[in-house]
């Protein structure tokens, strides 16, 4: 125990309890180890704005280093997911914008889609309503989505004369979707419906509105509840394989694998296993 | 406009018209700004050749500078898309082919893929009846695909002792309907219905039959009508993603976004947003 | 034919025959040219063991070699596939092994997955019942799949601990379900049914368990019917084409493609057709 204690310095610099963390630009609670991100200006159907999008970027950034916080559901207020980026906010400087900082601009939005995918608890989102534009992509950077059936998505930047490539979509929603259903989608901009979401892959459950965020809070409850570890290894590889052979990605997978067996958590698994229990996971 | 008068040389050598043009081994309309292309050999299902192989590829690669088309639908006369290579015409003489001119042939069919894929037009394949061996191939390198419940999608590769890997098949097909439909289309060369290529994801829409290619040039006219510089960025970057890590796509992302931000287009949208108008897109 | 049997050296050393072979932690059966595959200790749902993994890696190694198997129907005896490394051989003594020998396991895990994907044969799971795990990771490392609907699919490694990155699962098994139907099995251990796995792709068709097998052996029979060299190069290029560009894809299949029509099976469909009879392949 005397050397773990000298490596607290490295523990101190890369751990960080976010419980008490207040946001500015949006709702954040923790209950356990769930955290909910609630978009919340539910008269304009939650847009983004350039403060939001900042402090989503940063806290996501943050989360790769939270201890008490082991799963994310990110939805939104009133029964809408997000309308995007805001029109008046957003849309109207960007379109007067020099291309040095347009490019700081959509760097921005893509860098809160990286913090999404580089921190290790699943993300959740919860989708009613309105999801598009920069609020559809929101969805597609999560792990899961769980949505109603009335909730439309779609990815509109083609309706301001953008074009389909925003914040990953043009290599991500094909590898969710396929890449026939993802084209239409990008090239034409139209809503797609929760059922045709959920045929597709996108939507895991399609919950009725009341129940939609208790269920997707009981989803990340059940994740934060498993070895979150592991969990975080599995994100991990998702990300990581995105790109590699299939031989690279098996060798990968031997060593990513061989670092779990290592943990505390397997060898409770199989002591609950043999004592006829549940294992009680502590995600170390 | 002095300066940009100056520049006229480099637009010459990356402009096209070609509304007029006359094509010799299938039919080509234009209408608008959409490019009808009509495989027109309905005797023998329309059929592709050694001629019309390479006059395809070489349409394609004009409409890579063509600035009066700005989408393409690929549809077949009489009641069928296309039944492939025909066996008289190209599978006969390929049977005795020394091999440097067997790589002639098949480079020349990729090449035809390649062009598809490099064009900024989006192309729509409306297809009916037999999409068979290459035939299906053109409607698997096309954007989006409507087809006939009755119509029927087959790689027949195998049936003639080849390989399923024919212009690209191996690596394009798994991405549109996934890995283990594509294998068994693949291995076994079997037919496809219109409702399973529709459910999954293959084709975009079932149409009636009467009412296809008009979807499909509806569709396309939409398209047309939209911010066409931005639909042909999106589908650059569709291509050029494939093989990019989700971080590295992230950032060609921001680039190619920052890219359309600076068009008119862009501003267009906005202007038409604040004056409660539709937007008129230009293509600029 | 006297330059023939000069490479017959070589030949020697990359042909096998595998109709006698004496299988020992599994049963192995060879009709025609189709070997049947069946994980055999049913009163466990026929779990893997250390010895089971072992074997199976070094006989799909053999595979490659062989010139008396054509197609391979992996299966479980009694009414279910398989249910994964068996609790008391393989997790109780991995939870106390030191790291080179974790690795040492993990790795052979994957070398069987390699195996699978890198010999010729196309590869058929028929999987009824329970198909757990490693059982889970078989199906999804086969070529094609058949089912029961009363099957019950589930990547269930996070329930022990570990992560959902076990043998390829987080590169495969996104791109034959998508990614976020493939993230919630990975990440929650649930079981899919088959009817889901159908709708999704893992499986190409539902079956009768009754005919299960007997299907499956069809569906093998008939590719082992037809130009096999063919499929195996179908299979490397499904392989191959993992991760290269769509352009690099399309020149390799190219020359994967004129290599295929260099071969007598692809004469002999011509003139079978000419002939207006069916070809007899022989794959070569």
């Amino acid at each position: 125990m005397t050397t773990r204690s000298s490596a607290e310095a490295l523990f101190a610099g890369n751990r960080a309890t976010l419980a008490g963390y207040e946001a500015q630009h949006f709702g954040w609670s923790v209950q356990g180890r769930v955290a909910t991100i609630t978009l919340n200006r539910p008269e304009r159907k939650n847009p983004l704005t350039f403060e939001s999008y900042a402090e989503l970027r940063d806290l996501f950034r943050q989360l790769a280093c939270a201890t008490d916080v082991k799963a994310v559901v990110l939805h939104g207020a009133g029964e809408n997911f997000c309308s995007g980026g805001d029109v008046h906010d957003i849309i109207a400087p960007l379109v007067d914008l020099p291309m040095p900082e347009l490019l700081m601009f959509t760097r921005m939005t893509g860098d809160l889609v990286k913090a999404m995918r580089h921190c290790p608890q699943p993300i959740i989102a919860a989708v009613d309503g309105v999801c598009a534009g920069a609020g559809a992509i929101l969805a597609m950077a999560s792990d899961m989505r769980y949505a109603t059936a009335r909730s439309k998505l779609a990815f509109l930047f083609t309706r301001v004369g953008l074009a389909g490539c925003d914040m990953g979509a043009c290599a991500i929603l094909p590898r969710i979707i396929g890449q026939g259903r993802a084209a239409e989608l990008l090239y034409t901009g139209r809503s797609a419906s929760g059922d045709e979401g959920h045929a597709w892959g996108f939507y895991n459950r399609i919950c009725e509105p009341d129940v939609l965020l208790a269920d997707a809070q009981k989803l990340a409850a059940d994740l934060a509840c498993g070895p979150t570890f592991a969990h975080g290894i599995t994100k991990t590889m998702l990300h990581q394989e995105w790109t590699m052979s299939i031989d690279e990605a098996i060798e990968s997978e031997a060593q990513a694998q061989a670092i779990c067996m290592a943990t505390r958590d397997f060898g409770r698994a199989y002591e609950a296993f043999a004592a006829k229990t549940r294992p009680v996971f502590e995600g170390d």
